[in-house]
């Protein structure tokens, strides 16, 4: 297919040390050859072996726009399967957007967003799955959606989906080929071994699907938010949390400086952790405000750490917080047990609280004990990082929900004792539906509109 | 010199196509080997040809973290002048963290900011007016400051200061020489010759001194801001100056959009517009946040665009935005020149302005003249953007001073009939001065400090 040759982008449009402007296509080596000089002036770069690396100077014409390398990927072994080349210069916002200009008027179309993934898709070097991980690859928030994101980009869902649907799809063709030749085919004994074989596949969706909602949490995280009268220790408690993370984070200076929101993982379980220490220390617990702004928080928060000190009886700040906190997944820390104890854990208990932990910050105990409830509360009791394949697509949730429905009628047909065409139906619904995670049975419309939710340049 | 192996992210820490781990030092072709794993198993990144990329996937110990793609640039012919080698991986903050983190792990340390930059001057690649040339490209605003930073990259001005240097050090030399050897040497007329010779470099450093303020309006832009009352045309003044500059802008979405300032070039001459008519279309002049946001912008303004309508009397509207401008620098558009004129030049002259151009936003008329008068108002009648050499860094032009300094004391020296050797402590003192801008005779302390501004991976 003869397709036009577009031009992006890759990198942030924000100065930085290196840019990228990416061009894929049937033109890009006679693009490249007019708006780049390569330093050995005897270079042809349209001769160049694929995957090498050429420094020298691009141009708008006669005009110097930058010093750059260029990296030439020749079709198919390359992102779009198409020839790429990309121009790596300086970083700077005008210099890419002139660079980007030149590459244009050389003859390149702007890309639309996703358009390079797209045309991966499209040129068939990666099922819709693998393109969609793509995107969750790139804006994974924690290690855990960043493993999923990849092991799909590798293909594990699609791989899994092609094999079910290759399952689906020779029953189907048993029974198409039975019906026309019932003197070779015998549909025998048939119906109790698709039943077995439909039952198989049911639980393995169902597994997929059990693990989705998981597969959320982890992805996104689970919103924390600490609360605490001052003094409680919400601090100590925060960077007890923190640990090691922290100083991972700080490695790389000025990405976390304007957020007050901290990811962490705990037993590989990733937490955004907020700290509403700001809002509560200046005792401004009855202004509008402050009262307002930790409501907020707390509306959002997917569990709330209550920090109590255990040393210094609960007053009527504890009283309002609680009152906050009433409806919220508590655990409820009690702070301070290396202290002599003043609140008792049947305190809290009478105010309704049931997760209640014993932890000194100072002194690191409970800590432990913190995190177990944690994972208890959230997987009950499993959380598995292996193997596992995690749907955290809400598109791929939906289409396997239905595949689900239509292979629930299979077995309904079985039992009702209909005749194998009536499967035949129902199991090319659930074949097609599957066929939608991964491409295979896709419209056009879809496809664009997957795409159109990508960043550009990729 | 053995130094060790440095890392960072050389790319923005936002989401994006692509992400770029750079490492350079001894060590990092041993790096990449412990976290890379080439697609084709048999090969041995080690062992590659300068100048390949090479399709893989990266790891940290047996956690895969990304495919990516890593290209491998020796020594000496690197941006370092050391082993460079970059891992193109997908652009999500959390996977270039993790990459970043593993090649620590394999035996990287975090670069500085700047500290590849700062590795390439140190190793000789580069002289220091080239390194300090890096960061201003990036950093540049608008065509102009990236030409001008890009030929001082290119070494423009770091070969007319060496070359000036060569000659302030050969008659240092000849004097010296005399004074050892009088007997080969004779200094009978060399003052004559000398005085020649430094007033031609005088003049050269002064073309650079007079045209560093010109560089600084046009690597900075010119801020100007667009004001007026209600329905007077500042959005059809505005788009008059955007057109075509507009058009181009909007092809790469998201990058203005949370910006009211537009960049534009007006033969030439980059200027930052300001419209202010978010604040005056409501009629919130009198308000006391509007008026302030106003004139905060004025206080900055290099240049106001007042635009009145001519169709229309001057009301109060116009007194109050006459008395908030009426210590700038302005410039009045007497807007709907094809309208009946109910406001008079006349009119205007009397309120005390001086520029005054007629124009018509509509059928586009006056425009030139409006550019003609702007790049008069801004240099005097002569702006070139060709083989001029600009001094637009701060740093160069305090030296270029000093150095002016010294030779007018050589001058003086020469004028009053002072002995040889006297010439010799001021040239000298010239000769370092200028050996400031290209590092030549820089201390380390200054390197640092240079450095320090650069951003991450760079």
């Amino acid at each position: 297919m003869k397709s036009n040759t577009i031009a992006a982008i890759a990198t942030p449009m924000t100065n930085s040390g290196i840019g990228i402007i990416r061009i894929s296509g049937d033109e890009a080596l006679d693009i490249i050859e007019k708006v780049f000089k390569p330093k050995k002036k005897d270079k042809k770069i349209k001769d160049v072996k694929t995957y090498t690396a050429h420094y020298g100077h691009v141009y708008d014409e006669s005009t110097l726009l930058d010093e750059c390398i260029v990296l030439v990927m020749k079709g198919p072994h390359s992102y779009t399967a198409e020839d790429v080349v990309e121009i790596n210069c300086h970083g700077g916002v005008v210099v890419m957007k002139k660079v980007l200009e030149a590459v244009f008027k050389a003859g390149a179309t702007p890309a639309e967003p996703g358009e390079f993934t797209k045309r991966a898709f499209l040129n068939g070097r990666i099922d819709l799955s693998e393109a969609e991980a793509v995107m969750d690859l790139i804006q994974s928030k924690n290690e855990f959606a960043m493993s999923t994101s990849l092991k799909q980009l590798e293909g594990a869902l699609g791989k899994k989906i092609t094999e079910i649907r290759k399952q689906i799809i020779h029953s189907v063709a048993f029974i198409e080929s039975a019906l026309d030749d019932p003197e070779h085919y015998s549909v025998d004994g048939f119906s109790d071994e698709l039943k077995d074989q439909v039952e198989v596949i049911i639980n393995q969706l169902n597994e997929f699907l059990e693990n989705a909602d998981n597969g959320r949490i982890l992805k996104e995280g689970i919103q924390t938010v600490i609360v605490g009268k001052p003094n409680a220790g919400k601090s100590s408690v925060l960077n007890v949390l923190l640990g090691e993370e922290r100083a991972i984070v700080t490695d790389i200076a000025g990405t976390t400086r304007d957020t007050l929101e901290e990811s962490i993982q705990i037993k590989g379980i990733p937490l955004n952790i907020i700290d509403t220490a700001g809002i509560r220390d200046t005792n401004d617990l009855i202004e509008k405000i402050g009262v307002d702004k930790a409501k907020d928080l707390l509306t959002k928060a997917d569990l709330v750490l209550y920090v109590v000190d255990t040393s210094d009886p609960l007053t009527k700040d504890d009283e309002e917080i609680m009152e906050l906190i009433e409806d919220k997944q508590t655990i409820v820390l009690l702070n301070k047990a290396d202290l002599d104890q003043v609140v008792k854990v049947s305190d809290l208990k009478e105010k309704g609280f049931e997760q209640i932990v014993q932890i000194s910050a100072k002194e690191q105990t409970g800590i432990e004990e913190l995190y177990q409830l944690i994972q208890d509360i959230f997987f009950e009791g499993h959380v598995s990082f292996n193997d596992e394949i995690y749907l955290t697509n809400m598109r791929h949730k939906t289409e396997v929900s239905e595949a689900l429905k239509s292979l629930a009628m299979v077995l309904q047909s079985i039992e009702d004792g209909m005749p194998e065409d009536f499967f035949s139906i129902d199991l090319l619904d659930a074949y097609e539906h599957l066929g939608f995670i991964t491409g295979e049975s896709v419209g056009e419309d879809l496809v664009n509109e997957i795409f159109a939710e990508f960043c550009m340049g990729k």
